[in-house]
């Protein structure tokens, strides 16, 4: 199977993007994180996307904050799939990542998942690699059956509770 | 290769979403258009999704506006990735149709392109399908060529304009 | 009288909509609660709406936060009026659930209520089968002057406080 | 049946509203329409709401702009359900008039629909009203089902349209 | 000298607006505080409004959060010039309570301060009533005069605590 | 009777701010209009503040749209009641506009009004002028019954309008 | 004296950037413009950057709008000042571009002008190369009170205008 | 070198600028700090900034919060860049500051860095001197480096807390 990348725009964003590594491991799916920043080390990051499909990555997430450019950046230098994770910060509640990332102009998009959203960004990743990947397929759609199971079981547990109130 | 749909929220959406199945053309892409409501239709739009990966889609676009559910309404019924084009409607500037395209919760992804952004949609789909597709492949790294030198060949057109001004 | 179905998008919910459900109880008004996720559990939700009418409820409440699509989605399956709670969540201070919840498409609306506005939409219920339960109405209008008996107390109270200053 | 009243804060706000009233004769349900204003004849408004269940009316829909306080002071002043139109004026793009419709206080519901939503203010009070007569009830029933068909239309039509592009 | 009366929605603004009332004592204007409601006592609070000017009023002072209706509800009944103090609340951050105060429509001004603005509020309605009060103008040039001489104060501090920098 | 001043930072704001000096001028207060910025004439917008008083101005407006610091620069050079109207310029709708009107920091308030309100200005000056002018008084609660008979005049006209929807 | 660079993201951004570029000639400020891109030109927009100081750029000023990257982008290689102009474009009202260029993390700074403010920002760099330059100097000096006089034309002008309303 | 001015609108804005000041100091840049206010001492702030070029300074940093008017204000009364810091506050999140420091008309630029962006101030005004100080220009690359290696660091760091996951 091709690779995940995941590359975070500052080592201060792992306590949101450990979602996304934990989901990714959870699938199975083989991957790695760096801390490389579109402003601090642009040729690093330059380097690495120019690189990614040779060297066997298939998706790219990237995570970041405020001005996040590193989405829009790595995509101006593959043809991979990017996905792009806003992350909040100290102001405006995320909202400048958020327009930062998804606002890309026409012929470089990034796939913008929610503001802090390193789960769906794994799972996006994964559904991308499940097209060919039976396997990884099978393991979508148990998480989804999973997940109404897990509705239906706080149904049930809700039922309990309210009687309290 | 496995086709692309794309579902218009309204066919108000038209003028908007053309861009992408024009580019979806570009590229070969099989594809087939529809118009479905999450609200209006919800039978048609579950069905569909539900059946999609079967009747050999491989990635699903979605293009509404305002309370724009639509993505987020087929990617609840299907594992395959599913893209959101918010479309700028009357009021808001697009705004409520971004958020409530891309801050999905956990478990239940939507690719989201920028408001209106339909022509990255497309490319975004192409990107996804390419990675099992080498032929794709080529086409993206080409048209990012074409870019590139459509930005230069703009450059050397604005020497001749700002002699002018 | 008819029921209220109090449908939750996610357990984590419940701190907020209790306040609906103690409205709710405070009126003797009949009702169910349910924990149902438009993306989660789409066809529980669907089917909870498509029979709502039938199985005797004459009005739902949803509550949802981030790209809060439940209430749209359960009145897209039904002819009942559905009551929407947009909920805070952690990013973006309950904009995003506002948007998501109010802006529908000609031909499904959904009343909304204030973001964490449980205890109104409790109220709004009440209002609504009041119209033919006048025991019920009588109940609004009591509290109505409770409400407005509480503030002149209050008012009251503030003359000692301000005394203090 | 009980009437539905149609308030307008302005007289300008009528070509938006129109698609409300229009509705309402659709459904054949009693109404009447009046330009009150929160700010300009309160007295109007206000005993206007204290007498409108004892002079027949069953739902309320208040329509205005910018700090659009006219659903809330009806509100403040009957039990009955009070339906807010946010109007989109010369500024803001109708969040003003959004936010200062539906942030109601805790006891004083307001339930808002759309900005602009003319037509689902209508729709929403016909489902309220539809709660005790049957008729009304298959008429929405019915809306929705032409609705429905009205898009598959659109549907089909769109495939004619897609072949030229 | 005129009154100043100091209306608050609820008595949970009183953290907020005492700032207000000590601003107004510490000029020796003579004032009333009162909790009402433009939503739950709107007949004490209009009948407030109405009689305030030959009660000794000058200026009216109404603090209120969310849709933040009250000195909006107040200025309809009275020709006295309405000072509002938008209250920041759990969400939204205030920006509701300030469209709902700012954005009235032409005919009926509301003289809005910053959000949680509530010492500016008493200034304001000082520098009304000092118009014709030369002792009030006075206490505010002697005012301003003070605040000049803190931020010099200020800035000297600053001076020594750069040096620990 | 005290003048006003209608300082303008901009001479493109007359067209929205000349619906200001009407109103004053069908009041008959005596007042002066300017064209002085906060940025580019300091100096002089500083010595007209500062001179308000003693010249016999009662209250400025000022109007300024984008960083609108016009009327907190005057304000914080007099002791005079400051109106601000936020301009609405390209781009923003105002919002830059109105808060950086009406978020004055403690000890210099603006009294803003709503976005583009020039009108809402003028009455609001001479609410503050009427306080020690009766026969101005008198002409505001004329003018407030002379709106409420418009109000009443547009509701008869409705009905017409309404009979041919 | 040295260069000033104008970068456009775009050739369809001249429009507005011309008022820019017309500035830096009023000042007799050599300078270049050029069409690059962030994401279609990275490797033309980097080499540019790295190699600006080195071929006499003194300043370089960047224009775009959405995700606007590129003034980030073009910070991130060199440590020569970049000011960044945010252009308003299709939807959002340049408030995406101006977060995308302002919001930058720290250690890369970007000296953000207003949506669409080219001439400001060929007054910054021109204030910033003056800083070496006394002409240059001189003429900002005279710039400022041209603006002035300009400011008291049109004050005088519109003691005319005043007087036919 | 000529020296630095970092204005203070408040002293209690010193937790955040300090980050600008410390950063001064380690690039050795000669600088002054003061607290001075656009609205309380607007005659200390104008005639530092009247002086401020004769008097040595290079550039003037302003930082303030709310109706931000420090940084335009000082602009208005020289020709030197001024960098102005947005101060996040207690409500609005620094929105309000950041539209009130960036939105300056035509003819009087502040060159804008993000929400509390202290440090970056600093750079920016190092980067300023720097045009004519070569001792300073090779401080900032060293400082560029660093800060790369620094994000290298902390990517091999995170290879190893990756592994923990």
């Amino acid at each position: 199977m091709k690779k995940v990348a995941v590359i975070l725009g500052s080592d201060s964003d792992l306590p949101v993007v450990k979602g996304c590594i934990e989901k990714l491991k959870s699938f199975d799916i083989p991957y790695e994180a760096h801390v490389m920043s579109a402003h601090r080390t642009p040729d690093a990051a330059g380097a690495f996307a120019e690189a990614a499909e040779k060297n066997g990555f298939g998706v790219i997430i990237a995570a970041a904050g405020k001005a996040a450019h590193l989405a829009g950046a790595l995509a101006a230098r593959t043809a991979l799939p990017v996905i792009g994770i806003p992350i909040k910060s100290s102001t405006l509640d995320g909202l400048d990542a958020l327009l930062s990332t998804v606002q890309m102009p026409s012929g470089v998009p990034v796939a913008t998942v929610a503001i802090n959203g390193a789960e769906n960004a794994a799972i996006l990743a994964a559904q991308i690699l499940a097209l060919s990947d039976e396997g990884l397929s099978k393991k979508l759609l148990e998480m989804k059956k999973q997940m109404a199971d897990s509705v239906k079981a706080k149904d049930e547990k809700l039922q309990a509770e309210v009687q309290k109130l």
